[in-house]
């Protein structure tokens, strides 16, 4: 068994959440929550029974680990403020610099669960992938060694790879959600209900489980059945916006079927 | 227990193959399959062992029940030859009118079942909707029958709401698989493997059986987090369409939260 490690969390977010707790079922003790307002640091460290404040230069002195879990467009603003001391400090962001953190300390890295989180909804951490990446490969065996404790999936990888993990990311995550709400407006503009669609959008998830996703495309776009494609579009012609998403889309499945038939 | 039905199948793919297994599996008779190469039809035969043919002229009269499911594309050319008699005919597609079944026959209806199929992947039919419609009440209450002998989720819907269904269908199946594979590309060209992103991918689906999508749209889109949506578009720079689907898809996600605001 790892040693447990005294942990501060400087962030009471959806990823600070869940992450946290799962941290500290692994036997790690989790001292104190720092978020930008006392009423959300106090809520999550009530939970984690620690302390908590809104104030970011008075980190316990008795941490190992720092994990900073705010969002990218805050960071900036935490790292200018925080003394670290050397402590091991790592953030959470799929997109941000792991060397972000060379200002505060001697010691850093990257933790980045590559998951969705919803407040209230419990995530099975073990099958979660987790992508490290730290500033020493001492570092970086200190942060296995953490990760590990809650994950069967620790990858390490560097910051622009993670870059590109987090775009393609955002795209089978925000953008497939889009598609959802798309889907959703348009059943709801017609009085239909959006339940109809869920065993079909299980489904589609499943099938890539398996299988390759260029290879097992299909639909109207890829079969350039037009007949079909002019009635969306005739469908969609009151809505400008979805007439180019449909347009777009249909256009890059068009593409792959193309760059498919080339291989 | 509803009265066993002889029907007759015309195409052998997907939908023909799971949908007439899961009728035999009900209890029916399938007397006959017919698909344009007797190859494709002779091997769905076999699996229901019953007899085949590629001459749509010649259905087995003992039938009471013929199901069209063959590509959109095809259904004009099947129906230019067919004799039907009067006999009672559907078709399972999502986009066509039902209306174009009256001419080879005086009781027609739709049975659409609202599912992606794949060869070789068994799926249980007993949750997907089938989405049925007929030309009398009668022709209704026999189709309803059969449908629901196989499905716990039966709708009636007019071929207008149908084709609002199929399009959203779309959107959530075909415009998904091609966002998976997009993220499947990106990675690809990173030497990066796909499997990282399934776990994300799971849960992004799973979240919409209880949620609505609009509801819990994330991302640096939502967030309006103009830092990183240009590290992304300047990730896509050497790829014009990846690029042009992202900046649309970022314009609706956006579109949608404005929407949402306005409520």
């Amino acid at each position: 068994m790892p040693q447990p490690v005294n942990i501060v969390f400087i962030g009471a977010g959806n990823v600070a959440t869940h992450l946290s707790k799962a941290l500290q079922d692994a036997g790690n003790k989790i001292i104190q929550v720092i978020s930008r307002t006392e009423q959300s640091a106090k809520i999550l460290a009530s939970d984690l029974n620690c302390e908590y404040s809104d104030d970011i230069t008075k980190i316990n002195p008795d941490c190992d680990l720092i994990i900073i879990s705010v969002g990218d467009k805050q960071i900036h603003e935490v790292l200018s403020k925080l003394r670290a001391d050397d402590k091991m400090i790592v953030h959470t962001s799929g997109s941000l610099e792991m060397n972000l953190l060379s200002k505060v300390s001697r010691n850093f890295g990257v933790f980045y669960p590559l998951q969705t989180f919803t407040k209230n909804t419990k995530v099975d951490f073990f099958s979660i992938p987790v992508l490290i990446e730290a500033n020493s490969d001492e570092n970086q065996d200190f942060i296995k060694g953490v990760a590990s404790e809650i994950s069967s999936d620790v990858r390490v990888i560097s910051s622009d790879q993670r870059k590109i993990v987090h775009l393609a990311a955002v795209i089978v995550n925000n953008f497939t959600n889009l598609n959802y709400t798309v889907a959703e407006y348009l059943l709801a503009e017609n009085n239909l209900p959006f339940d109809v669609l869920k065993p079909l959008i299980m489904e589609t998830a499943r099938k890539v489980m398996t299988e390759r996703p260029s290879q097992i495309q299909t639909g109207p776009a890829y079969r350039e059945d037009d007949e079909t494609i002019l009635k969306h579009i005739e469908i969609l012609s009151g809505n400008l916006g979805y007439k180019e998403f449909y347009e777009v889309m249909t256009k890059a499945i068009t593409y792959h079927k193309k760059e498919n038939e080339k291989l």
